[in-house]
């Protein structure tokens, strides 16, 4: 398949390689950063653009791998009528399908629930991928596409899909902030990060054949307050972090009744 | 080393087995619930006892891995003057050293830095143990024996195994909790949790490589308000995930500036 990949940020980096692996061509690259269109359409054999009217007409598919607020803002300055219905596929997990609609009448969705880093390999095979298309044959090619990179392939309607993203931000980018306060604690004490990582591979390891529920441990599950006025006390030169301990034991505790 | 076990949580189903199979052997092994000694006490080859005053003088090491409110109670009732200064060691984060003191001058810490749950094998061997003891004599015989079952010992004070713990409840039990509240979200809607596993196993392996800073993805560090809407919107049921989410989103904003 030939397509045009807008967008050329962590995710279009990760996918893009993964479908030109997969045998898919590359026709342009855009991105408003020049440098980073040439960089990753060095890597995909195609012509980097930083406008998007220089965006041509013609590709296969259009792989929209944009922030939210950029897709519909280069979308108005890309797609003119004269396209006829160009097949566009955003990958954004809180985006209904319907914000690619009245660009085109075939659209779809490809939703990698993922952290993307720059430098970070990942194991692309068990990247799992959400699938949503306007129509069935649309679906089937969106779906074909995602199997051809992953072997986990669901499809997923808009709203589910911005529920996953809802739970992604606490699964991931909150529980990433917590690896940083609790880093940021062992720091002013001259204590390493590193101390920590068998304890947080265990965490996670621990939640592939328990519920969380099961596997909570610590002072506030057992509403040890003796326990949880100290660790208080030590945080106490940091309000913001008392204010979040308060209220993560709260629900710790609320929980466990 | 003969070593009288006191308690039979946890901690004590982890370290008794794993000190027992590098050679030491168990003399008594003592809960409050009989049954608990009792199944641990089968293993160590030891005899069960479920009252303090039933524990005997004479081991060499007796290892107290107990809730820390149990500690004093059962060492009050268990350590009569004829005893002559065993050696006691305990297994807490946030118990300094000196709780010991009252009942013997050769005291000593062997602090684990793990969440341990029931039928959940350990790598025994890369468990972080943290060591403390009275004088250095002790300090050695404890070192020793924290060789004998971890290639990872440190020693390390009070005050700043009481941080290790307090950064480990964050690091562990609150993002154990993240993860309960994002597979809520998803059973409400239908979604299993194990969709997240691939997510949550990559967020633990970055900071492996990568600090959490410079991890952090998602719609906080981005500032990206119209996702963050939509996320507290979808929220709104459950007040007491919004207050969550707009706590730790606030957060990353503030550290990401």
């Amino acid at each position: 398949m030939l397509i045009t990949l807008i967008g050329a940020g962590r995710v279009a980096n990760h996918l893009g390689p993964a479908l030109h692996k997969a045998g898919h061509r590359f026709g342009q690259v855009f991105s408003r950063t020049m440098a980073h269109a040439s960089d990753l359409a060095m890597v995909l054999g195609a012509e980097a653009v930083d406008v998007p009217s220089a965006i041509k007409p013609g590709a296969d598919l259009y792989l929209c791998a944009l922030s939210d607020d950029a897709l519909t803002t280069v979308l108005n300055d890309m797609v003119s009528p004269q396209w006829n219905h160009p097949l566009l596929v955003h990958t954004a997990g809180s985006l209904p399908l319907s914000v690619l609609t009245p660009y085109t009448n075939r659209a779809g969705v490809l939703y990698p629930l993922q952290t993307f880093s720059p430098a970070r390999q990942l194991d692309m095979a068990t990247l799992p991928l959400f699938v949503e298309a306007t129509d069935d044959t649309t679906l089937q090619l969106i779906n074909t596409l995602a199997t051809d990179i992953s072997r986990v392939v669901k499809p997923l309607a808009s709203e589910e899909r911005l529920t996953l993203h809802l739970a992604a931000v606490f699964a991931c980018n909150f529980v990433n902030h917590l690896y940083g306060v609790a880093g940021s604690l062992l720091e002013e004490r001259g204590l390493e990060f590193s101390l920590l990582l068998p304890l947080i591979d265990e965490t996670a390891s621990k939640v592939h054949s328990l519920t969380p529920r099961e596997a909570q441990t610590g002072p506030a599950v057992r509403n040890d307050q003796r326990v949880i006025t100290k660790h208080l006390q030590a945080l106490s030169q940091h309000p913001e972090r008392v204010a979040l301990y308060q209220l993560l034991s709260e629900h710790i505790h609320q929980q466990s009744l």
